[in-house]
């Protein structure tokens, strides 16, 4: 089993997988391993994934056989299991857990050959209500902390697989990043009584020198202190603490907005690898509320500074993101739905 | 010129280049950019570079010219400039300064086809005597807050020219890196009255499952809780805040485990690229002084997860820390020198 290990000196927690257990050798260099023919998340090929945890598909179709629009299978080889307690436990001053989770692939279209901006509106909106869906049913297990929802698009970006797909781990711990978040969150509502992210959309929407686009209920920004060039936000307007709390109405505007801003970064940069990643409250716990707004966070991978930036913490991007901002407005879309 | 820009809810500090600019067409593929046949940092060069700030060369020979041993230059493109005012000042809620600082590149031998653990003892200390007398120097402008070096090895991990150099980043802020690191040994010690750190290493000692080497003065390890596979710390068995403030009997001792461990993860890994970075306690000020230890984090560049891990501040680490130390302890040296 894996295990969950913190570091002593500034509370991190890392998942440390001894089943993966790589040696020196099996870090071969780029690509090798990469499937060549056969795709498992292609329809056709259901019976190579595990057996799906939810799917969105006709009713008159089976589980795990064609005919489904969105799939959503454990990951064949999770970073987490499923089954077990958690058993936090010290060894001297370290803290260790057992490595709990779920560990969840979401098959987003079963053509192979699609972009995920390639899908229509419907299409891209049904990815989002996978998440919802997947976080709703997941919260009821009080083992998990967290539901953290990401998505790698390219090798560069940490994609083994090239059928576009998203991924969920649930975590019996709160990852460090949201942590920070809701502690800066929390401590400007302590002062001010009001969510930071709020003023932040507030500002943006006044000085209109860093936002990409916007619409009646979302809007799409390249952050003030950018750690990435082409880095890209996209929030509510409304302040909304949970993803999965928000109303049924704000979905066909979310997958608009973030379908356009894709396209936009792939026309702007030609198809760039990226990451994206949900930043929404932690489940069951009520105290965010007023203080925490979800959002998107799409990291373009442009830069190859990375190391240097693990071990400083400190990031230099030679994009100013008004500059970024300039250049995806100025994107022509070709309207293909 | 650029800026210092902080994120409003993590207050996390970034440079925004504005002469570099890049706008999308600069990210090129791969190595495209790479210098084909002239190496600025090459014997006989010296006037391709910006004028040496320190060098170590014979009596006899002439800045910036031939016949030295180490130079340090100005970073030719400097991330940060070294005239003028910091001028900190707020737009809204954002806040933002001058991107005053200094950007140097420390040249590790005038011989272009040498890796650096192909220097001998003698040289490699010196590079460590380089970092030394460069801090002493720079801590003298009230500007600084903070002085990083670090080393790009290899062009996955960020290094723009082969030549074996690294370089420094004196900035007015404490990377955010580092001052997590100096929270969580303050929150130590105001409870135990001890360095973690010190506690860190008594405890790999006496459990000695991830040692890599150690001498009298030096110790190796796997932390505990590794973010990456075959992640490195070298720390001093003696408590120590400011890496400039060591005995000078410590820098042969440091130079040898220093490139022992270079050279285990060379032959282990077959000449990975790797980040590493100094952690040392700011300059300026001595309330580190019981609390924190200074320490050398080296990173392998062996897995292409970033971009998730950025965005979440999770890790998943497929070689468990004990492992790997196996694997490096196994390592058979040809002696060189």
């Amino acid at each position: 089993m894996s295990e969950l290990r913190k570091d002593p000196i500034v509370s991190r927690w890392v998942i440390i997988s001894e089943e993966r257990g790589k040696r020196p050798s099996d870090f071969a260099p780029d690509e090798k391993k990469r499937q060549a023919m056969h795709c498992p998340f292609c329809e056709g090929n259901e019976h190579t994934t595990p057996a799906e945890v939810m799917s969105y598909r006709p009713s008159h179709t089976e589980p795990n056989k064609p005919g489904w629009y969105l799939r959503v299978v454990p990951n064949k080889f999770p970073a987490l299991q499923i089954e077990g307690e958690i058993n936090p436990r010290g060894e001297g001053i370290f803290d260790l857990m057992h490595g709990i989770g779920a560990h969840e692939v979401i098959i987003e279209t079963p053509l192979h050959q699609k972009d995920i901006t390639d899908l229509n509106e419907t299409e891209f909106g049904n990815i989002l209500y996978a998440y919802r869906d997947r976080i709703l049913d997941l919260k009821r297990d009080s083992r998990f902390k967290y539901i953290l929802i990401f998505k790698n698009q390219g090798s560069a970006a940490g994609a083994t697989v090239d059928h576009t797909h998203s991924q969920l781990i649930a975590t019996p711990v709160v990852p460090k990043a949201v942590l920070e978040e809701l502690h800066g969150a929390r401590h400007h509502f302590d002062i001010k009584e009001r969510c930071i992210f709020c003023d932040v959309i507030r500002q943006e929407i006044s000085q209109a020198k860093r936002i990409v686009i916007e619409n009646e209920k979302f809007v799409s920004i390249e952050p003030f202190a950018a750690r990435f060039p082409f880095e890209t936000w996209i929030l509510p307007k409304q302040h909304q603490s949970h993803f999965e709390m928000q109303p049924n109405s704000n979905y066909l505007p979310l997958a608009q907005i973030f379908k356009e801003t894709l396209q936009r970064l792939n026309i702007a940069l030609d198809y760039p690898p990226y990451n994206y990643v949900l930043h929404t409250a932690p489940v069951n716990r009520t105290e965010d509320a007023d203080s925490y707004h979800w959002h998107i966070e799409l990291m373009p991978k442009l830069t190859k500074v990375a190391g240097f930036e693990w071990g400083s913490g400190f990031f230099i991007n030679p994009t100013p993101p008004e500059n970024a901002a300039d250049y995806l407005k100025q994107v022509k879309l070709v309207e293909t739905n």
